[in-house]
């Protein structure tokens, strides 16, 4: 895919100056073995890794900068480094260059209860914060499913996940942004007013952009109040039709539950075998609610009389907390509940995303190929965000298998641009989806491009992601 | 203000190229006559008015398309146009060029009830687009108080007001834009999936770029489920900062208030001499809660209970349409009372935004200065958001006083960026607060001019405005 790119690698020259200089001015930051090389392009990606020359842990914003200034002027790639959790290539060094990780800036600066914030480093873990957090009245809501993800990476690919539906994505729970840009320059990008019509949304643009922009150093962020009650809603459905509709019905009837999740009955059905649980391997949404005390108990009663008229089987209502993280880790299992079906195999987390209202079709369209490609491929989803994956568990060293799942790949995109939607729900675009994103946004692609070769002129920040120029 | 900008007025001879072309290929968009053009720079704006050249309505985005890139070619500034209500000077042409009038871009285009949104071309007013939605059982919750302006005109301003608290800004409620460029192409900034991490944010970048960076053409919008009920609470307090203080606990409990209005004591009495109402002449809350049935008693009498903490009075709580009516429609005669206790008064409305946490002292620095300065300034407020508008009536012909509200206004941003606030909550930069951005931004602003210069490279969109190059 790197090919593609008419780009050269960085000479050795230019690195062994750009090391030298950051050896001078920062000594012991930069570590070069070829373990912790490898280590930084090991990731969740199917794409092959792509090793960075070296690996700079700076430990401040001030010493990033002082880096950036460096691999400006030797015209060297960098390449944020969070959790190491993406999947579509993101941290790949195809161009070689160094890799910029965020371990030792982990500080989490300032907690404000009376306004909601608290105000980190990229390096901090979501685990950290939650750990944090965990006794305070306030809750950080975005959760894709990954603690060691860092806040930094999570707000650099807009990572969303189960609660998005209510409390919405890093787009909508990031105050402000510190940011190191290409040439060292470091900016803050709003301040900490709620809202401002105060000149260009610079906040939004950094977020998303996958390092290629600039690299996020430091992160205030907006915390929700902890809803009073919780309770947890399990319904099966004889189709994801009337799944789907049930959904369509809550939300447009205002009952804002805070998660809701679709497993199809094959996923049920691993996740059954694997946690030991009996669920009806039907169609089945895994519902939340929050709420003030007593309001759940009629939310999820009015959820229920929606769901009837879809001819649900009501599984399971938990109010507890025991039950609902049972039910919950039964959820989140679904993943380990295939590896553990079928070990040896390869299994390829897709991500596309589209209105609401044409879920059901396109899901609908997403099993027609995966029968006619003869794969076995569960569906999970976010689906209050029409927001869905499908997961072809595979034979990697099969070229039949491979291809298949290939085309599934494009398939599922080809039909999410059909229906309005677009081929990245959450897990970005990195190098993995760059001509899904040429396809979905038309001229759009010029204006990226436009954008990318303001503000990185020498293309050293994270070198062939999201745009080819 | 214009003579801080290195540019010249557009040459006659590039103005009456542009407009020959236009005719030949749209006949009959251009309108030069001398009361249009001075009707397109005469706005609630305290800044003088620069009439544009001519006055150009495009029927389509076709045609805005032409338009554009006559104007590229001829290098002839385009200056968006909606409902004439911005406050900043934004409709100012002052080098010229053409005003872009969207009076003829005003059709409804697609209502999804299934996901919520709506689309409009960019001269829809929010008038039209309430009244189209009147019989539904959705809503549109941006609500800057002026009903004749239009949809393309809020984003591009980022419009708020009283409903942000709960709802969100324009920010978050654009779901996608199309955008016609300076260069005549049209994008489409997002597809209709509700969420995306596919490549970087368009839709946000031109939402508040107040048509410095595009011309919006369309929109497709969020909207919003009607509560079933809704309930307001008008509580006094014996001073501000106990009326802040109850804002601060409402939202940190997760009462979700949909509007939090404060009005001071100045302007409540100047209310009750106009509308004839009786409100105890104190710090005053105007509180609605939206909620399922049910709902809406439960919490405000959490909010009572929270209020009298702080030693409130309650005033009245009204749950049926015709006495909340009458209640907002007090809240909104403010600016009226205003005039009418003062006719011959020239009223300017500021507009500065702070974390909520620090609102009381924002305010309490702002009465003082009023103090001192020796003005008539009543202060309202879309508390919840910690967003208030400091509304200085003064004799405009008498030089101490113009003088004094000059020094105010500067200080109300100074005190609004030590308390980490913004210059501007709603009301935009335009021509009058370019200088209060710089202070804000820092090093941030380089990166708007890069990103001007990119997307704007011959300077033509609403040149002046927002950022100086």
């Amino acid at each position: 895919m790197a090919s593609s790119f008419e780009m050269d690698r960085v000479s050795k020259e230019n690195l062994l100056a750009s090391l030298s200089d950051i050896e001078h001015s920062l000594p012991g930051r930069v570590l070069q073995d070829g373990h912790t090389c490898a280590s930084h392009a090991h990731t969740l990606t199917w794409i092959a890794p792509q090793p960075p020359d070296a690996v700079v842990q700076p430990r401040s914003t001030a010493e990033l900068a002082r880096i950036a200034t460096i691999a400006s002027k030797h015209k060297v790639p960098l390449i944020g480094f969070g959790g190491g959790t993406s999947l579509e290539g993101h941290v790949n060094a195809p161009f070689g260059g160094l890799s910029i990780d965020f371990t030792k800036m982990n500080r989490i600066t300032a907690f404000n209860t009376r306004d909601l914030t608290v105000c980190v480093e990229a390096g901090v873990t979501l685990s950290a914060l939650n750990h944090y957090l965990a006794d305070t009245s306030f809750f950080f809501s975005v959760d894709p499913g990954a603690g060691e993800a860092t806040l930094g990476g999570m707000a650099a690919t807009r990572a969303s996940g189960t609660n998005t539906v209510r409390y919405g994505t890093m787009r909508e729970n990031v105050q402000s942004l510190e940011v190191v840009m290409s040439d060292g320059r470091v900016i803050k990008t709003a301040t900490e007013a709620p809202k401002s019509s105060a000149g260009y949304d610079l906040t939004h643009l950094f977020v998303g952009s996958e390092g290629t922009l600039g690299l996020i150093s430091a992160l205030s962020l907006k915390l929700h109040p902890r809803p009073q009650e919780t309770a947890v809603v399990v319904a099966g459905f004889k189709d994801l039709n009337a799944a789907c509709e049930t959904v369509i019905s809550a939300i447009g009837s205002g009952l804002r539950p805070a998660r809701i999740e679709l497993l199809d009955d094959k996923i049920l059905h691993a996740v059954n075998q694997h946690s030991g649980t009996e669920f009806p391997e039907l169609p089945t949404l895994f519902v939340e609610f929050h709420g003030r005390i007593g309001e759940t108990e009629r939310l999820f009663q009015s959820f229920e009389k929606l769901a009837d008229r879809h001819h649900s089987t009501t599984i399971n209502v938990a109010s507890d907390p025991d039950q609902r993280e049972k039910l919950w880790q039964a959820r989140h299992s679904a993943f380990s509940a295939l590896k553990t079906a079928w070990p040896e195999a390869t299994v390829l987390a897709t991500d596309v995303c589209v209105p609401v209202s044409r879920l059901s079709e396109a899901i609908a369209e997403a099993q027609a190929d995966i029968a006619r490609l003869e794969l076995t491929a569960p569906i999970v989803g976010h689906v209050g965000d029409g927001n869905f994956h499908v997961l072809p568990a595979f034979d990697g060293s099969d070229e039949r298998q491979t291809q298949a799942v290939m085309e599934l790949r494009d398939r599922l995109v080809v039909s999410a641009h059909k229906f309005g939607g677009t081929c990245s729900g959450e897990h970005g675009i990195g190098q993995g989806k760059i001509e899904y994103l040429e396809q979905e946004a038309g001229q759009g692609i010029s204006v990226m491009q436009d954008l990318k070769r303001a503000l990185d002129p020498h293309n050293i920040l994270n070198p062939g992601k999201v745009v080819r120029l």
